[in-house]
């Protein structure tokens, strides 16, 4: 196990009916807030009205920036910040998807800051320790772990670029996760949520640093309940059970819990950002994608991963083949078919609205040398050309596993 | 599930060599330090001198408050927070164990309180919201929890009562944790610690709340972890993997990660707070002597909670019994052996030095009538006979489960 620091302190406040707490948890920072949401799901809804409802009501002075989008872009975060440069707001409000609070940290951060809010997406140092504005957040999906940790994903569509980056005071200080306005997310978001939230998971689990049993034990307890539930969530939208084990998964698989004490980076995260940057699609579902071809990949060229991904599945899927390949491989293609059958995920990129292969190349090149996935810090290094196999493979249903 | 607030802002700071960071985590709150430890072991490992040195170094103005008990006390305590009003005092620095820690945490309640201390932990209502001081720790044995939680267990032997209390300004600032200062742990104290983990999981994984299948998964996998690395630190005392694992999972164990979302209180606690309140025994060793009888009182006298202890025996042991209550009955068998034989425990009151069943009568009757173990919060209820026949069963070895 490595050294590491966990500083987690969002106040969460999980389950129903307790928006009463929102006024006092906004105003503890200050009574001018920036208000920040998406499309027109949380007037649909009729969770706006009871924001705005509430915050009329205990005197807030509100600034509303609305349209962030699914991956959300720069210009949006350049627009937050200028709102709160320009009417000296003191907290931020964000109401949303992931999306929305990963936007709203980074506008949080470039509040103090002059320049393009970019430069602290490529230049992570500017962002590690800045100064931010406080943040509090309503959510309203189960998928990407913003609400608990200091990480966002911005895109530039401009130049094709999705990147992440973090900083210790973008942690949202408090966070309101209420299953039941999970209810009206649709077949298709719950799933990609799904998707999500599993590789997460994953790409902290497929690790090569030893003597983190503790922190793989507790994944896969988390990857066991979200396979349990994802399928109910799908079929009973309104199911409690899942609703609250799904969104309460989504917090804690990208909280620390699982990472804290290991080296290492990402793979499928980096490869899909591509997909992201270059064709706009729903990053869950473009990581169910890429996932089991990249699994199968990494059993298909490097037999010392063998013994961990038959683990996962003997632990995760109860598989118990005589070999640990085989195993490994009945684990890749159980997991397929969840994404497929249960969870309804299209699982090609055609699908997806990729048209064809042709910026095959140019996005595994960038994945690569941008997301350095030829080094040693990846589970199984990978060079442009395996990068562009995956991605081929994604365009076509797998048969093999 | 269950509505539930979690906020654990504890800075953990984990793994070796790190001290340095001390003087900067101190001195955000101030220079003027109230050092609490124990007995002498952390003057023969060297801790207490390279903490002095450090802070003598900072300029840290100290006060020593040393010998604070294994179950410590409420004079310890009352001690500590004099100090802390005669010289000004503006954090507390904990060096030990959970005892050490628990009662640095009531002193930090407690300077800010005029009467006597023993009420902040009759009078929960006053411990609540009250300002305390900032603590900081460098926790030394693997057990409690209490290094990232908000509790704290005092006992006040004058009246036979070792009771807990809790606030939300108790939970740690920084807390220090070192795998290598575990290292010179005996044998007997590993055991406690693993038992005491144990323990804690099983008193929040036997609970009657339904859709926590979140919560009870996380949980198995810290107990298979626990129960894998417990008799390798036995063995091998200096083994990182096994040192930094017990570590850890005894944090996370008690930090709300698998008690939040449930209602329900506890049992093998309960009693066993009595024991070490008559006795002055080791907590986790009498919670060791408790937990197999407990379980099968469960089995015997509860049909619906076969289910129950069949999934745990089912996914902590891989135990597969014809039945359900077959299973759970190999479970706690395991356990037992577990415990007994890889932990090295004796697992009958005699040996931990209570000479005979005198006090079970008044033992049984004060943890049913004070401990609420009759109502309906608790995993199986029980009455004032109940928990007679299970500290009875406690003198003798167990050969039926």
């Amino acid at each position: 196990m490595e050294n590491f620091r966990m500083y987690v302190p969002t106040d969460i406040r999980f389950g129903k009916n307790r928006l009463d707490e929102l006024p006092e948890s906004l105003a503890q920072f200050g009574k001018r807030v920036l208000l920040v949401y998406g499309g027109g799901s949380i007037k649909k809804s009729g969770l706006y009205q009871q924001v705005i409802d509430l915050l009329n009501a205990n005197d807030f002075y509100i600034q509303e920036l609305s349209g962030i989008e699914p991956n959300p872009r720069i210009e949006s975060v350049n627009e937050g910040a200028s709102l709160i440069k320009e009417h000296n707001l003191e907290v931020i409000l964000a109401v949303g998807g992931g999306s929305v609070v990963d936007a709203a940290k980074v506008m949080a951060g470039a509040a103090y800051y002059d320049g393009d809010a970019w430069d602290l997406i490529v230049n992570k140092e500017l962002m590690y320790d800045r100064k931010a504005l406080p943040l509090v957040d309503i959510l309203t999906l189960a998928a990407t772990g913003t609400e608990m940790n200091r990480n966002a994903v911005i895109s530039n569509l401009a130049i094709n670029e999705k990147k992440g980056t973090w900083g210790w005071n973008l942690i949202p200080q408090v966070s309101f996760l209420d299953p039941t306005t999970t209810y009206t997310v649709n077949k298709w978001q719950t799933a990609a949520g799904v998707a999500d939230t599993l590789s997460h998971l994953f790409e902290q689990y497929f690790n090569r640093t030893t003597g983190v049993e503790l922190q793989d034990n507790i994944a896969e307890g988390i990857m066991k309940t979200v396979i349990k539930y994802g399928p109910i969530a799908i079929v009973q939208p309104e199911d409690y059970d899942a609703r609250s084990n799904l969104l309460w998964a989504s917090t804690l698989a990208l909280n620390g819990l699982t990472s804290d004490g290991k080296a290492g980076g990402w793979s499928c995260h980096t490869i899909e950002h591509k997909l992201s940057a270059y064709y706009d699609i729903t990053h869950g579902t473009g990581l169910a994608i890429i996932t089991p071809r990249w699994m199968k990949h990494c059993i298909d060229t490097d037999s010392s991963t063998h013994e961990k991904f038959a683990i996962w599945a003997k632990n995760v899927f109860d598989i118990h083949e005589k070999t640990n390949e085989l195993t490994a491989r009945k684990g890749v293609e159980t997991l397929y078919n969840f994404f497929k059958q249960e969870m309804l995920i299209p699982m090609t990129l055609q699908e997806t609205g990729i048209p064809d292969t042709k910026d095959v190349l140019a996005m595994s090149s960038e994945a690569v040398n941008h997301g350095g996935l030829n080094t040693n810090r990846i589970f199984v290094p990978m060079e442009i050309e395996d990068v562009e196999k995956i991605l081929l493979e994604s365009f076509v249903e797998m048969s093999e596993f």
